[in-house]
């Protein structure tokens, strides 16, 4: 048995889902191959029920509350909805294992083997969670448990310091567990500016989280906990896909080039096949992988355009949150300006009125990057920052030019504000 | 008894107070002139305390307690700490009445009247309210009064349907004063798209607040009101100044040329004059006075730049706030595309979780407007609006084109993605 269509998409997460929606809608037939929940983690085990607990939490709602309400959030993990929209796009849904075979795909499926033959191939079948071996027998979650959980541990341990880490900490904490975070290095959020893991590791402390950095997992066997927690990172899902050797990096991400195509070893492009979202490598986060799914669609539908990847926010949705973009790294040639984001005239004022347990949110700092007089980046740490944030993802994007960021009005008085000390520092 | 000074600025608010301060900290002997208080409404009479206030209403605080935090935010109205900013950067203040003479400045104070003789006079008087005749005889308040007031009335009247009156009627609706809002026209922020004001009067008479639009005062009568708050617009504070005719115009604005020297009729630089901040009619906002302080500054300093006033942002912040920049009247070949930001992931998150009375502000949208490609003006509504309206501001100021923009990436989820439709629309 064997069908035919213009793309065969293998794995339903948000930009394998958007793609295979977009080319539908625009007259390709479009086959789309999910083994597991359709739309991915994102909206039932990762970013969706995160947010909702963090949110919960920051509302002061009970864990059955937040718990209640996170369900409704991910529909209770039922992916019946999003499989009606892609039926409403005309989108085929074959659902099983996919295994590369030629120039298509074999989908081992509960209706038995099926044969996808496409012009085109697009790889979005995500990451996995990497699991480190733990020196003590303790019951663990992966970030996709601890977000379908029913239970709220008494004492959760987090093993890791990254953006899942920090947020997971944040919310079960607010919802009532003991929380301990081991990192392994020195900061939290190790790859941005030191002082962004810093304040958010204060911030954390400050709501009852025991972070400890430069830690050893050895801890674990004195520590009293119920759980723990592997916020450890993840790894591109490429196992029984059947791929060419070649077409994968060290790391064992799927190659690609700017338009997305899957390119070997050489550089030299693979007809036939694209790839986008986590298993790529390149960014793991739910806008990326968008961002590769526009960047398909464009090039399936002959006006291509190659994604960017210089201003890919990287956000983290505690309270506050943190928003950073581009190089933050600080090289060679490489100018830096901070800024306190509590001096802003918005934040005296929100000092003065806002509840006590919102004013402990009130921190946070600006850092800006710029290289020969153009911004490549920005960290940023503070109430909103996943909102305010955004004008200095695109001035790196449109490679903006400091005098023109110094020049320009932002309002009085918000948030945005807080950018200007720095960009006169880094004019000077 | 005369002083001389590399530059004489005539008032102290915003602009006049940043202007005087980088001046004299680049060297430059500086005289400030005031009449009033140092620093000027903002801080002590219209913006510090309106956002205080509307901040203390969200908080839930009492008028007594919401009285107390805008008196510590305005420090008490007491002007000693921004005299002493003045004096610790080595500007010379005097306190006075000024009135120009020649070149110079007469100033009448306390100790006399003194000349003050100035390579450069920078006209900084600011706006004073206009006050409509009212049909019945009732208390009224400028928007300064009302923002230095001791009691809460029980019923108050706002006249007016601009940014100080939605930001007054809800400040003091949530305080616990009946408010009634009277504007003459069909919409609130009537220079506004029609559907931001609508939106905004939802939100009011979600909070309590009657807002009656195409009214005549005449219903005042019928009103068992106890102040009428008079928000009906400012006009240019000239008066007294002994300016020369030529230099004002029609609406008795200052005339100003794009490096904000004073120009006259013909549009010849009158040597030796600047003005800045709400004097030159151009925008009455402290932000759009701070560009022109640092307009003027680069052009004292000999690295002149132009203003630019293509994307001042026009804030209003209300709960949710209101963010409009640039061109929003949609002209001959603007393209414009709207969105609802209810409909966004972040939305979603936040309604489920977010507790009762915040749900009301959970409203808004988000419109575009476009030309030959180029983004020209946004008019956003929702929360945070105010913090992810700057990257289109910003998008406006640096005329970036949609297709950059609806390619350029933003973060999951983020109110910033309430654009992507917006912008596929504009393209489309």
């Amino acid at each position: 048995m064997f069908t035919t269509a213009d793309v065969c998409v293998v794995g339903s997460g948000s930009g394998g889902k958007m793609l295979a929606q977009q080319l539908a809608r625009a007259g390709r037939r479009v086959v789309l191959v999910e083994r597991g929940l359709v739309g991915g983690f994102c909206p039932y085990l990762a970013c969706v029920p995160s947010k909702s607990l963090l949110l919960s939490a920051a509302a002061g709602l009970s864990w059955p509350a937040a718990r209640a309400v996170r369900d409704e959030a991910t529909g209770g993990r039922d992916d019946s909805a999003a499989a009606a929209e892609l039926a409403a796009d005309g989108v085929v849904l074959v659902r099983g294992t996919a295994r590369v075979e030629g120039r298509g795909v074999l989908v081992e499926g509960e209706g038995g083997p099926q044969e996808v033959r496409a012009g085109t191939v697009v790889l979005a079948t995500g990451s996995t969670p990497v699991r480190p071996d733990l020196p003590v027998d303790l019951p663990t979650w992966t970030s996709e448990e601890a977000l379908a959980a029913d239970e709220l541990p008494a004492h959760l341990a987090v093993v890791g310091g990254g953006a899942v880490a920090c947020e997971l900490a944040q919310a079960f904490a607010g919802l009532g567990s003991r929380v301990t975070v081991l990192v392994r290095g020195e900061h939290l959020l190790s790859r941005e500016p030191a002082w962004v893991g810093d304040r958010l590791a204060e911030v954390l402390r400050a709501d009852g989280v025991d972070v400890r950095t430069s830690a050893s997992l050895e801890v674990l066997a004195d520590l009293d906990v119920d759980r723990v927690l592997l916020a450890t990172g993840r790894a591109p899902a490429t196992a029984g896909l059947g791929l060419d050797e070649g077409w994968l990096t060290d790391a064992g991400a799927v190659r690609t080039d700017a338009r997305c195509r899957v390119v070997d070893a050489s550089g030299a492009v693979v007809e036939g096949f694209s790839a986008v979202g986590d298993v790529t490598g390149i960014s793991p986060y739910t806008h990326t992988a968008n961002h590769q799914a526009r960047t398909v669609v464009s090039e399936l539908l002959g006006r291509g355009r190659d994604a960017d990847y210089r201003a890919i926010p990287r956000a983290v949705y505690t309270h506050p949150p943190v928003f950073c973009t581009g190089d933050t790294t600080g090289g060679d040639g490489v100018r830096r300006a901070w800024f306190d984001v509590t001096e802003v005239e918005r934040a005296n004022l929100l000092a003065l009125s806002a509840p006590r347990e919102q004013r402990r949110t009130l921190t946070g700092g600006v850092e800006l990057f710029a290289r020969d007089g153009v911004l490549v980046g920005a960290a940023c740490l503070g109430p909103e920052a996943d909102s305010w944030g955004a004008e200095l993802s695109l001035a790196v994007r449109a490679r903006l030019d400091v005098d023109l960021l110094a020049h320009h009005v932002r309002a009085f008085p918000t948030w945005s504000e807080a950018v200007y000390p720095a960009l006169e520092e880094l004019r000077g």
